[in-house]
């Protein structure tokens, strides 16, 4: 099944009750047009949003720890207890170590979380593959929150990324990232060999959000 | 009134329903001693330990960040609006920049969450307590998560840290942390001029919890 | 005597032989005005650059580690050994953990080096005085490396700052940076109360840099 | 040809004059046996080690970063000016985001500086082989700066490492590293596939140092 992915960041309008108002619409239409829907909302709105959702909940970040001694940080088990289905790794505003990546994704898998990780590069996309995560999401960062979707300006990074992670591993997916505004850029993605979309602003700060979700989500199943 | 803050770190003892178990003990001994408690939990876990509990819950950082695309961070109004009354800054386990300390402050201030700081020493210790948080938490760094107490080892550090906190700004009080383990550790933070402490392992992995949260508060109040 | 500090940052201009030749012109230019020059150029350049001039060569960071297994980190045993005669400390490219200022500050006082402590803020130059560099350099961050000098679009930030830190020690001088371009604003900078100035791209990727470096030393005697 | 790589570190007896004293041994030594030598120095150290001696001097790390406002972070430039022929990157005491490898990679592949990538496990070596380094260093963090080698203690971890590296990419070689201290780990390594090692105290905190560089130079070529 194609996957909208849809990270609210740190947002106004995707935290708190806003995050919940969102992963509801996502759910609405996921339901209708047989889309797999994921939400990554901040640490603090997963128990909230995932009580009342039936769409999976991703944390934007986790850390790369263990129970013990490390106050402040993003532990796996306390995610998944809260009732996060998965996580994003890597993401552009938040990249890590190679070594903590590697890591955070023995550990995803030991206790059951999804992953998507996040690459700005086709290189990158191919490297981080190696650590099979469920996803790679490849975002050229000069693309990222802009008005330009990857599909349009650079759709040969996208079909790289595509060939360069399947080359390593043919059963990680990619998802497009990067610039998603609308129905042709999610189609254009499709096509280009990606198994679903990372939008932010796109959906998040739009004016009528359940629109754009519905348009993308028709875009997907075409 | 004097303070008792427990810090659950990311131990498995302090994480999810265990958090609010623990929440709920010292709610019950807060109000039968008349003193105030303070529980730190992971972000993830703060909406829904904060739902049961009147007593207030802290998260333990939060990064130096406005509403926007800052994935992946702990954005002062989230943990605010999942309810937290106020965060820990600068935990020996997270250290943060002196910038960031200081734009942290300024946003706590502004929306309405408490501070403590750590400093572990006296000198960072009257560093801070010039940008004004509400607390300022002494924990010399060899001693936390040992056996003996910093009121055992280094009593004149407790004292001298609440002299150069006082010198700077009368208005700030100093919390006694690492090593605490029992009411005579307590009762000797308060008499060298500390308003309570900051425990976490002491409280956390006890395994008399209810016990020692009591005898605790019990010697705060002597 | 005042004080010109010249930070030649990554530039290209800054680099090898490039940093050496800025030395020469600044050590010609301090001897004749009478005004200290401190050069802070990258830590692979230490060396070549201080064998050749008398002006003072600083690192423009340095890492607060001892001997021992620190793979990459500058190490001040190391910057001192190589010709240094101090280091920028905190600088707004390079923010620093309060506790690591406050170790890197006793490990420069242990082994003689002498300290320049950036704040971007009043505040966080009060902070920070209390831990006694030599100067503490405010730079308001949004004029760095801009057109308008502080001492034009905030003055009152250079005359607070020098107030701030002069009420926690006397002894810390105060150094003003953050785009610095002219002879005025350097005399507007020591009107307001500073030492010196600390300048980078003012004098690095200025066309006539020797005119540059002359016309600011000559506003310093006034 | 074999290589010998010994990283200095920030240990005293790697710092200054005594970098040259052990690089000059390592010369000697490279040219009876044939062996090739690299030596990583701190990056104030480069100049002068690399004027004085014909081996090959590396930077213990550096920044991904471009000429430009960086203060204090290590330039790929500048180290190449002060006489470096290449850089360690992503030691386990100074891990890298993967995006940042990447980026200082293209910039050593621009500027013509060779480069050996650490890696802590055999997945890492095979994600960081994918972007073309010269080498992959090998070493187990919990080995690193112990009394038994990787090569006694995980010889699988060797040979799994050259042969995961080879499968991404035949011509990048395999250094062991974590725990070599002397010619029988030299042998091992080799047979087990490494192209050269990545000694650290095994070298230069050794009281004999030029009879364990004869050793292990010798083990090299057998």
């Amino acid at each position: 099944m194609n996957v909208l992915v849809v990270n609210t960041k740190a947002y106004r309008e995707g935290t708190g009750k806003n995050a919940l108002e969102l992963a509801k619409m996502m759910e609405k239409v996921g339901e209708e047009y047989d889309v797999k829907m994921i939400i990554a909302v901040q640490p603090s709105d997963i128990f909230m949003v995932a009580e009342e959702v039936e769409i999976d909940v991703y944390s934007p970040h986790m850390d790369a720890i263990e129970y013990g001694s490390h106050t402040g940080w993003i532990l796996p088990q306390a995610i998944k207890k809260a009732g996060a289905a998965g996580t994003i790794i890597n993401h552009s505003e938040h990249r890590m170590k190679i070594e903590d990546i590697f890591m955070a994704m023995g550990k995803a898998r030991e206790i059951g979380l999804k992953t998507i990780i996040c690459a700005g590069s086709v290189e990158v996309a191919k490297a981080v593959a190696t650590l099979k995560p469920d996803y790679v999401a490849i975002e050229p960062p000069e693309l990222i929150g802009g008005d330009i979707s990857v599909t349009k300006a650079k759709p040969e990074v996208v079909k790289n990324a595509v060939g360069a992670v399947k080359e390593i591993n043919r059963d990680v997916e990619v998802l497009c990232g990067a610039g998603i505004k609308d129905g042709r850029d999610v189609a254009k993605a499709i096509e280009l060999g990606a198994k679903g979309i990372l939008v932010a602003s796109g959906v998040v700060k739009a004016k009528k959000r359940e629109e754009v979700i519905e348009e993308m989500a028709r875009a997907m199943i075409r």
